[in-house]
C-alpha cells in the first residue's frame, strides 16, 4: 500500500470557513476555522447516535462507529449506506437484522463522558484480545512518520483546533483522517480498513491526541498493536495497554518519546541526537 | 472574592500516577501521569450518566453536570450530596421528585459527540439568553490573566493531558478547576458557582481547550459573556457565540490573541509589543 493513499484535503469545499475577526492590534483579520456539524448515524431504521464532525467520508465514520462499538460485526454484510448531506443523516443497512434498543440504553449511563461512549460489552471483547507479541517497532520509524505526517498538508496545520489520526507500516504513513473529535478521526479510520479488507497486523497507529482509556480500547479492539502519540498519556490508558501488551508512546516531538507499555517492542535503531527538532510553526500549532 | 480561591493540588494523592517507562534514549524514567476514573452521577435514585474524570470535587461536578443539562433548576433544594470513592458514585438528592427517563433517552441519541452531550431542550434555553452587552474587557485583563494562570500551579504543568478552566473577573482568576475532559472543568465550575452563589455577571472564563459548540453552550448557560482560550475554534462554536452577543477570544498566547465574536466589548488599553512572550517550558506543556 503506498504513502498516503488517504490523506486529508484541506481545500476541500465544506471542512473550513474563512472567518473575520480582531486580532490583538484591533486589526481586521480573517482566519481559517474547521466546521463542526452533527451527523445521525441510523442502522436498519434505529438511531444510532449523532456525532459532531467535520463532514468528510460519513460513510467510513458510521462503519467505524458501528464496528467500534460492536454493533457491526466482521462478517455483516452492508447492504448499503446512504448518506444525506442536507439532513446531516447517513443511514447503514445490513443483511443481519439488528436492535440495539437495551444496548442504546446502557450506553445512556456511559454517555457525556470525556472519551465518548465505549464500555460495557466492549470492555468484554478487549479483555479476549492478544496482540502480536511478534511485531517490532524500529525508533527511527517513529521520527520518520512524526516528520512525514506533519509535514503533510492537512486542516490542523491551516486551521488547527482538530485531531489527526494516522495508520501507518514500518515508517509509512498510509491512512491519514482528521476530525474535530479524535475518537471520529480513529472510527474513520476503522471502518476504512473494514470496507477496504485492510489487516491490522503490523500496523501502527499515530495520534495528534491524548491516550486515553477511549483510545487505547478502540486501537486494541482494531488489533493493532502500537499507538504514537505526540500529547500525554492518562493513567487508566496506560494500565489498560499494559493489559492488553500493547506498546504505548506519548509525547513523541522532536527528538523525544516516552514509552509506558509494550517497550519490549522497541528496537533503538537511531541515535536521538542526531533528530533535528521540530520548526516552532508546528510547536505553536499543535497547541491549538 | 480573592485571587485564586480554588487551585488545582498537583500534589493532592490520587490525582496523578508516578509511572515508570523507557525515554528516546531506551533509559528508564518515571513520568507523572494524570489519573482518569469513571464516576456514576445517580439523581433521586436515577442512574443519570457516568463521567471520565480525575476525581477531585465530584459534588461540584454533579451538581455541575445536572445544571449544564437543566436537571437541576437554580432554585431546586438539594437535600444531600452522597459521594463513595471506592464504588465510583455520586448521589444528588432534591426535594423535587426527578424522573428523566425521556431525556435519557433522547441524550442516547447525541452521546458519543467529540463533546458530550448538550442539545435538545438545552439549545431552547440557549436561545432565550440575553448576555449584558455593557460588560467590557480590557485587553490588558487577557495577558495578566494569561500570566497568572500559566504560572500557577497545576496539573497541566506537572502532568499535561489534562484541561483546564478559569472563572475569572477583570485580571483575576478566581475559580480554577482541571479535568481531562474540559466538559468536566466547566461543570466543576457551574456546580462550585451554584453552590457558592457566585453571579455571573462580568466574569469571564478561561480555559485551556477548543472553542466548540459545547464549550459556547455551556458558558452561555452559566449566562457569563467572555471566554478566552488557549486553543481554536470550530466554525459552529462561533456562529453559537454571534448569535448569543458571547465575546469569543480565541488563540491567546504570548501576545496575540484572536477575537471572532462579540468585539465591540473590547478595551484596547495595552501595547501588544509590550508584553512578553511565553516560556517554551509551557509552550512545550501546551501540546500535550
Amino acid at each position: 500500500m503506498k504513502e498516503f493513499t488517504v490523506t486529508p484535503d484541506p481545500d476541500a469545499p465544506g471542512l473550513s470557513e474563512n472567518l473575520q475577526g480582531v486580532d490583538q492590534n484591533g486589526a481586521a483579520v480573517h482566519l481559517p476555522v474547521v466546521v463542526e456539524k452533527p451527523l445521525t448515524l441510523f442502522l436498519n431504521g434505529q438511531e444510532i447516535v449523532t456525532m459532531m464532525t467535520i463532514g468528510d467520508y460519513p460513510d467510513y465514520l458510521a462503519l467505524g462507529y458501528l464496528l467500534n462499538q460492536n454493533m457491526l460485526q466482521a462478517d455483516d454484510e452492508v447492504t448499503g449506506i446512504d448518506y444525506d448531506d442536507d439532513l446531516g443523516v447517513v443511514v447503514v443497512r445490513t443483511d443481519r437484522e439488528t436492535d440495539f434498543e437495551e444496548k442504546l440504553k446502557k450506553k445512556t449511563q456511559t454517555s457525556g463522558c470525556a472519551q465518548g461512549t465505549v464500555f460495557g460489552d466492549v470492555m468484554e471483547k478487549f479483555e479476549d484480545i492478544i496482540l502480536d507479541p511478534e511485531v517490532m517497532l524500529k525508533t527511527s520509524w517513529i521520527y520518520s512518520l512524526s516528520r512525514k505526517i506533519n509535514q503533510q498538508p492537512s486542516l490542523y496545520l491551516e486551521t488547527g483546533a482538530i485531531h489527526g489520526c494516522v495508520l501507518c507500516e514500518e515508517d509509512r504513513p498510509l491512512i491519514y483522517m482528521e476530525d474535530v473529535g479524535r475518537h471520529n478521526a480513529i472510527d474513520k479510520i476503522a471502518g476504512y480498513m473494514w470496507r477496504q479488507g485492510i489487516s491490522p497486523k503490523a500496523k501502527i497507529f499515530y495520534t495528534t491526541g491524548r491516550l486515553t482509556s477511549e483510545m487505547v480500547i478502540k486501537t486494541v479492539q482494531m488489533q493493532i498493536p502500537i499507538v504514537i502519540s505526540r500529547s500525554g498519556f492518562t493513567a487508566w490508558g496506560v494500565d489498560l495497554a499494559r493489559q492488553a501488551n500493547l506498546t504505548l508512546i506519548g509525547r513523541a516531538k522532536g527528538k523525544r518519546f516516552v514509552c509506558l507499555s509494550g517497550a519490549d517492542r522497541l528496537v533503538f535503531d537511531i541515535d536521538p541526537a542526531t533528530v533535528p527538532e521540530e520548526s516552532s510553526k508546528h510547536q505553536r500549532k499543535a497547541a491549538r
